[in-house]
């Protein structure tokens, strides 16, 4: 299977849209703000560009889509006005697969620039330059060195493809208890090859002394393929290996994924409403299938999906109802070009 | 009226789509390539860049997106074989209005690239990096002296807006017989002041010594608002009057607007079935249609649009029943940046 003709988020305008439903991606995206203001400071004053080239790799659809852009821009903005240099112009590039719904994303490019206007004024504004790039980042995407920094939240977690040698997987649509130590391995494997092959064409792309912000999902209870959630150790060593890029930052935390109550209101709300938990079981479902439905329903078709989704929201109120509440770990790496 | 919001061609994968009634526009862009060639052979034998950036104002979607493109990165492909020069990489940015079908464009890359790597080589498909910007050409898309070559078909006979002063124009959509020359001014004055600001904000863009090539549409009978098609000489003025460009080239040629029989045997086969007609009316009908629906139900509402085309269709075939003839001229223009 190639994951580039499947893999992407539903497009915008319905109820089970990824627009609609990534407000836990926007949480991380907020919470690793600092990360990224230090890392574009250091890239701007180094390398103190006429116009800053910007990408955000795996942007697809929705309100999160300028989350980034807002904070990459408004930090080299603040930078300039409390040094009192020459605000650079900013090439911004937008990728996803091409089956991402770009529509979405360009129809938005308006209202981002007036609001850019209306609160940080003209001068930014009109030096800001958008653009999308289609494509998969595990392909060149970028001319030579053209690159000044590099963003990408929430997307390295997606293989190339399905790992090969899963024929003892059977039952199985993802690594599971029951799945045979080679499985496991298959998959590591995949996201090593993977993840050296990003650094390396990446390492092409940027300038040197340029830098990458790269933020790695790891969910525990994920059942999506092709998905893989390394922990630290493993990017710290790939990066290591592949041997272009410096680890600026490598950090772990937990996000709450529940959109509904926070982890404390949780655990310390087991005798709520039974309906409280469907209604939170409804929402993790959707913000699941958002991300997952052009995928599964390639594998098993269309028609299982509506009722897949009903037993998966029931089944997360179940565990809701008896407490048995995900542990989200996000992993943020800041990588600078050697 | 905000033109920007609503001027756009009909979205793909339908009857009525431009993807499927572009037909004519693509006999122009093969027609002008010779002038593409020279325009692109003069700007990458001055500039030699290491990465050739172009763009294409004005892409819609549908069939034609690729074509010039090809025709530019043939062309810089050809001479680099022929006098042994190192190929460059291309950053090729893809341009049109916000509302335009960006999915159907980008989703046809990889069939491009497919196709550039079959006939033309690795090496070149390895070259070619294709984005997209959003955004009107009558406002600012790239960064200051960033484009080698800018390419635009078939995109500059639409106004930024409809004119002021139409108030004496009650009966007419656009200049008619019946309009007084106040109207006919008035839509001068808009194009006037639209290309000469095209025009400047393009030489921000452009390097020193890059070339722009515009195909301006002058359709004679058109009933689209906000549409103007000047004269070569209007051309000219304006260009020089604004100052930045020197024209290497101004040209006028007639085309053949239907795709059934060419004009020669139209006007020997008067004695067609009408069902000929009919057919050739229809798709001249869905060629209009698929450039002015959206501009066109947003002024009368969806209601109205299949009946005015079928009664479009039939007063088209009736009209060649009795050799009436468009008369379809194009001008080319092609610009140096001083």
């Amino acid at each position: 299977m190639d994951a580039k003709m499947i893999l992407r988020m539903n497009a915008a305008d319905h109820e089970i849209s990824y627009a609609n439903n990534s407000s836990f991606q926007k949480q991380v995206i907020l919470k690793i703000r600092p990360i990224i203001e230090e890392s574009i400071t250091d890239a701007f004053k180094k390398i103190a560009p006429v116009c800053m080239k910007v990408a955000d790799l795996g942007c697809s659809s929705g309100p999160n889509v300028f989350l980034a852009i807002w904070h990459i821009l408004d930090t080299v903005h603040g930078i300039c006005q409390q040094e009192q240099l020459k605000l650079p112009e900013f090439e911004v590039l937008l990728n996803d697969l091409p089956e991402n719904d770009f529509n979405f994303v360009f129809k938005s490019i308006p209202g981002f620039y007036e609001r850019l206007k209306k609160e940080r004024g003209d001068m930014l504004q009109e030096r800001c330059f958008i653009g999308g790039v289609a494509g998969s980042f595990y392909h060149r995407l970028f001319p030579t060195k053209s690159l000044h920094f590099v963003h990408s939240s929430y997307g390295i977690h997606w293989l190339s493809k399905v790992p090969v040698g899963l024929e003892d997987n059977k039952g199985n649509v993802y690594m599971a208890r029951s799945s045979p130590p080679s499985v496991f391995k298959a998959y590591a494997d995949q996201f090593q090859k993977d993840f050296t092959n990003f650094l390396s064409l990446r390492s092409e792309e940027i300038m040197p002394q340029g830098c990458m912000g790269v933020v790695q999902e790891a969910d525990v209870d994920s059942f999506n393929v092709p998905h893989y959630t390394p922990c630290k150790e493993e990017i710290a060593e790939i990066v290591e290996r592949e041997g272009s890029f410096d680890i600026k930052r490598l950090q772990v935390f937990e996000a709450n994924p529940s959109a509904v109550l926070n982890r404390e209101e949780q655990l310390h709300n087991q005798d709520l409403d039974f309906n409280v938990y469907l209604e939170m079981g409804k929402k993790t479902a959707n913000g699941v299938r958002a991300i997952s439905e052009p995928l599964l329903s390639s594998h098993f078709g269309d028609a299982v999906i509506d009722k897949l989704f009903k037993r998966y929201a029931t089944h997360v109120a179940d565990g809701l109802g008896n407490s048995k509440f995900h542990k989200l770990t996000t992993i943020v790496v800041s990588l600078t070009k050697k």
